[in-house]
């Protein structure tokens, strides 16, 4: 594969290195992927993250690998080993297929960086000059290879002159709002203003809230889509306080095998992450250390509580995007 | 005054001690209150706090002042320094007042105490055996001198072998489910759950949630209320999930002069606040240090939310409410 470097993923020499991104902001680590366990390693422990990265980078993994010439049986089994890697997400399992059938990881590469392009020029259109767009999670050039989904039709948007305003959720509790949203909007140097999750409600409340962008981790036939734990409140208080609420996506993400929400497998994770913080400046846990936990990394939203889908293909509403995928 | 002590507060020897709660669960140091700036840094800083709690700190000190002989003029301009410490919470207020009114800061304390056990017994009656309750913030005996208002519920209904459960929201920024609630609900071998703010939503949708029960700030007249930050996004979540949302105040918490919510003026906390954890174990900043933020106390609930109020004369639905205290 020729040389190739993104915010978060870079190809030298024939080798793949991800930026560990548990250790940001305070630490750009580059990790190489010298084996099958670095890269699931990387993936479980969130080195490296968000749906459309996830598949890319096992995508180009195993391309580097046939071309340093595994033998096809050794591909397929290492293949299905990282496809497992984490549940939900259903680009990591669209991408390693796509590999297995012979699409080349250069091919997959490239076309994700496409895809957001695509996202970010549709998605702009529903921004109106002078919006507050309020976003949950990272969706940026550091879940992807390109722009990113959510953050991309924000960054098109912010290119565009329309002069808008990021409220980033912090997204307890990994933090990835925190901890990189605010990060890339500050590199891209587009107006933002943290805040922890409690507080969208009264946010949206107070008028301040024009327009709200997620991304996705896998979307049913239905509409009904996982995301970041939180998204589903954030949908529920946009409803309630009638505020546009969008989902930004490549065709990647929509999972065609699952008629609705409720098919799709929630990954648990484990209580430390819910009992303090660990990152680059070490670990603080401020809970009781016995505290039993909920910590799901993800939620469903129901179709029903979202105005429109973003896709690499152009905008869907609710009943548009049924038509289109529903079987 | 005589000895006194409870979770939170001691009374030895003519000298008040607060414990350090920013430092729990990790370190239970107290605090000895020498002169008003260190009650008013204990305030502001949340080393003591809890509605309830602040207000009766503030009533004892300044009783412990004027036993020690500190003349009236001057016992006076200190009480109201003190009295302006925070804004939102109306406790502070009121029981400065009653103590300049002639009330002693004794009558306050025990009163405090009782008004905790009425609370406890009014509230319990809405628990059903084998409920899960949700709360948020910190409501116990670290916020009260006695029980607790919606933890005071919590641990009555316990006591009666309701056999409950308890979902506890961390409560970012400053932590005090992850780091109070959790610990209050140890010592008394409640069963429960720590979860992020942001995962209540999905727990509700699941239906896992019976109950939600939380504290108040200050009530209007009309029942609108402020409470801890989030409590909001809880109220509005449990409307769409059909939840019954209850709040449990003490009659020290109803501001009989003001009409409805907006008139509570709420309090905007520094940015280091969301922008990491301070704590017993240090600092621990996760955001882009020039990060903006949005960081109010409290918000606003207001009383269409509401599906009762759990005060200490009763429990009130929202009509009842209002024919008792609407002007």
């Amino acid at each position: 594969m020729t040389n190739f470097a993104s915010r978060a993923l870079k190809i030298e020499e024939q080798k793949l290195s991800l930026l560990d991104q548990t250790l940001l902001p305070h630490e750009e680590r580059w990790l190489l992927m010298d084996s099958e366990e670095d890269l699931i390693e990387a993936i479980q422990s969130l080195r490296v993250r968000g749906a459309p990265l996830i598949g890319v980078a096992a995508a180009v993994f195993l391309q580097l690998q046939k071309d340093a010439g595994l033998k096809p049986e050794k591909l397929n089994s290492m293949a299905l080993k990282i496809r497992e890697a984490r549940p939900t997400a259903v680009n990591l399992m669209i991408c390693v297929d796509q590999f297995l059938s012979g699409v080349s990881g250069e091919q997959i590469l490239f076309e994700d960086v496409d895809l957001c392009n695509k996202i970010g020029i549709h998605g702009a259109k529903v921004i109106e000059p002078g919006d507050n767009v309020l976003t949950h999670c990272n969706t940026g050039g550091l879940a992807t290879v390109g722009i990113g989904t959510a953050l991309g039709v924000i960054e098109t948007a912010h290119k565009q002159n329309k002069k808008i305003h990021v409220f980033v959720d912090e997204t307890r509790p990994l933090l990835q709002g925190g901890r990189l949203t605010a990060w890339e909007l500050g590199k891209s140097n587009i107006p933002y203003t943290l805040t922890c999750d409690n507080m969208a409600g009264t946010l949206m409340r107070s008028g301040r809230v024009q327009k709200i962008l997620v991304g996705a981790d896998r979307i049913a036939q239905n509409g009904d889509f996982a995301n970041k734990v939180g998204t589903y409140s954030v949908a529920v208080l946009a409803r309630h306080h009638n505020v546009p609420f969008y989902v930004c996506a490549p065709y990647t993400t929509i999972d065609l095998k699952i008629s609705q929400g409720e098919e799709i497998e929630i990954e648990m994770r484990k209580k430390e992450e819910v009992h303090g913080i660990t990152g680059a400046l070490g670990s603080y846990l401020w809970a009781p250390k016995d505290s039993p936990v909920f910590n799901p990394a993800f939620d469903v939203t129901p179709s029903e509580l979202v105005t429109g889908y973003i896709l690499d293909n152009g905008l869907f509403t609710r009943e548009e995007f049924l038509k289109a995928f529903k079987k």
